[in-house]
């Protein structure tokens, strides 16, 4: 079974004065860059200078966007009106492709972060939201999603492309969504299990939840998976390491993301 | 003495609930927006609405950029480092650029906004902030800005098209530039007077300053002049009225802004 | 049966330059002041106004508390933890007691403002953050609520006192909570009508509802009620006005709201 | 030669997800705590843990008001109106002080945070603001500052009691203030040698600038000093043990920081 892989990472994410460790060594291992746009983290320094270290190792730059919540990070549901979500996207990814072109390069693709990407795996006004705000931006970019959720539908139903995103470092439920991080197999320490199973997700397309069920990740006729590897993990570089390298020894390379048309 | 004639004035300098009021009128009237793009004022909802009002009449579209700072509405002073200030404006004209695209048209020009308009008038390193920035973002953009200051100097040896901007609403030190809100004559409030000296600003590059001095508002060899009313002075729907039908009976139409190349 | 009558108002409500209406007014009409804290409105110069006005007429001063949310206007649910909410809430207190402080007075109640009072309704956690703030900032504090709702509730068994806050100006559902604004009944608008509608509230502490059921809105025992008058209802002050002065035809004195011990 | 010696830090300085690093070492071997309280660092969460740090070691509260500037760390000087400026402080100092009740303890000092205390050291509108604030919250509240500045002089001119600050990790200027730190000599590395430097600040009440000359830090009658010890300094806490048991050993012991009356 052929697909392209990505490895992707959510990166950017300081504020000011806070956040900003050396972001270039996971830079040199990922694919594909989930870069903040300044509503959950991310301030217009970060932006130029995380879309720069991108755009010099041909790592794709993906925007991530959020609610409105600095001091949340935007990891609380807010209840954002459809139509108001909708903007709050579009000016992310405006001010994102902004850097984007400076760097020499575009922004070729989407992903929520945090709640929204959680709550939009079930609620249909903001996964609407966030796909009609990639419909008007350019319905070429791509959109990181998980399989079988309510975003990943309605992508589908308006013809935007979505790519199924797998959590490297996560543990997963048997309804395919990750488990809360209070649980005791939340994270994978074990890069190298971590790996193997990362490429286990590529090529079956399924993973073993923690409870031992076998749960798809995304569909059989795929064109391309994302592989995540959160930054804020212990021994992220690590982990992107060793997945990039299993994947390598599978015959996988890592590619960026491109836009679909 | 022939010349382009634009109407500009400061609009979308709404928050959230506040400040919404009907802009309808004015965008009827002036052929160029300087719309605000969320650091003093606007937000998602307003940009995406106020770009609409713009496209649909064909007056363009300019970023109205500012410092940080929407408590104090971008007029006070900020002491913000030069290529902090460069990427605070780019990401603000990048947000902008989005809804344009969206409302089916482009931003054609920047303008700064409040005390980063004044400062930038006579501050080397933050007037050099806003060329910088436009040149980045896309260097066929003019800058309104006021002849014969730091940044319009800046933008001239930069390679980038400065456009004279005129007061029709303001009064004038002998200096050019604009008398404090506190002096008694720092608001033209007689229509007809104020449309007969934005006239004579158009042809003769000239006004009377509040001192009786004549002082110079543009150099003579100007393609292009901006006429700005601004939208919170009290009557300045009339005020825009009266202006363009006294260029019109001089011969000057008023024309959208467009890019410089 | 008698009772002490309170007239509130939620005050204070702009930011920046937005929304700074003459509030002297309204404020001349109530006997007590539900004053924005910067969270979802008002900024530190509008408190020390704000305060200034209210304690120069010896209007009491509440603190009108409410998600972190100034794009939003405090609008939108938002799923805070629970000792975030408290902090938030205990934060939003203090400022305003340092102004009120300045102003010779103190807060002596608080209110949650927009999506938080109409939560807070119903969700457990949240009310009981509420009402957690009051008791370790100050648990002499009443807190202004709806009758029989979970704050209420929570704010009983907690010891804290519950004044139970009624709509002067807003139509009812038959399980005693307001009308959607989208309902046609949602906006009294007969200033009379509503005038003799709070006289009825306040002697038979029941409220006729848009499906024309009565409804409970504060229990018999009660020895308080607070009639609301919402300060953006078109012709707020009318009604204010027509209020007080129905009350005292019916021997009811508009009195402030007072620490309860 | 006589006097209470204070060991002060800048602490509470993250935001959100940000900087929330284990400060209970720190906390441990200062004697008072200048706490962020929202503007340009610190959440209603971290005030919180904080405050309770503080109180359970019997450190003392001071307010560390700032600029409001998240994204800038209130580092850039603002043009802020003095009548603003002074309710800026207010609101901030306000909220730290509900805290602080929570805690079981109070407030008992202010000190003004980066960029503000720079410019108070000089500008009279600004130095002025800050000591209005301190006259109208509570005037027994001492203000940390350093001696012979505008703010110092203010101060003393309205009968607020100024602490004189000195820094035990940074090298000055001939003129009393820090150097910039862009200067090798910014910071002093040598942990022993600005412990000793430490207690001969207290002692003679002189320091030796970078540039070798003799310059006062406080005056002769000061009962009191404060040495500050930045908690971003690389080793901070050994700087802070270093000088804490070189004053022991001089005969000073640390003590927290009391209302003037």
């Amino acid at each position: 079974m052929s697909a392209r892989v990505h490895l992707d990472t959510d990166i950017g994410e300081g504020f000011g004065v806070w956040g900003n460790s050396d972001e270039a060594e996971l830079m040199d291992l990922v694919s594909a860059a989930n870069i903040a746009c300044g509503f959950h983290a991310g301030d217009p320094d970060i932006l130029r200078r995380t879309t720069a270290l991108a755009a010099e190792r041909g790592v794709s730059i993906g925007a991530q966007v959020s609610y409105r919540d600095l001091v949340g990070f935007g990891r609380r549901f807010i209840d954002v009106a459809r139509p108001t979500l909708v903007n709050d996207i579009v000016y992310q990814i405006g001010a994102l492709q902004a850097f984007a072109r400076i760097a020499g390069t575009e922004v070729t693709y989407v992903k929520a972060h945090g709640a929204l990407y959680n709550v939009a795996a079930d609620n249909v006004e903001q996964a609407a939201a966030i796909v009609e705000a990639v419909e008007i931006v350019d319905p070429a970019l791509p959109l990181l999603c998980q399989y079988g959720t309510e975003v990943w539908n309605r992508a589908v139903e308006r013809g935007i492309t979505p790519i199924a995103e797998v959590f490297v470092d996560r543990g997963y439920t048997s309804q395919g969504r990750l488990v809360s991080r209070q649980h005791p197999d939340a994270l994978l320490t074990d890069v190298e299990a971590a790996a193997r199973r990362a490429v286990s997700m590529v090529t079956g397309r399924e993973v073993t939840s923690v409870d031992g069920e076998r749960t798809q990740v995304a569909p059989p006729e795929a064109a391309a998976l994302a592989l995540c590897v959160h930054s804020d993990t212990p021994g992220a570089a690590g982990m992107a390491r060793a997945t990039g390298k299993a994947l390598l020894e599978n015959g996988f390379r890592l590619e960026p993301i491109e836009r679909s048309r």
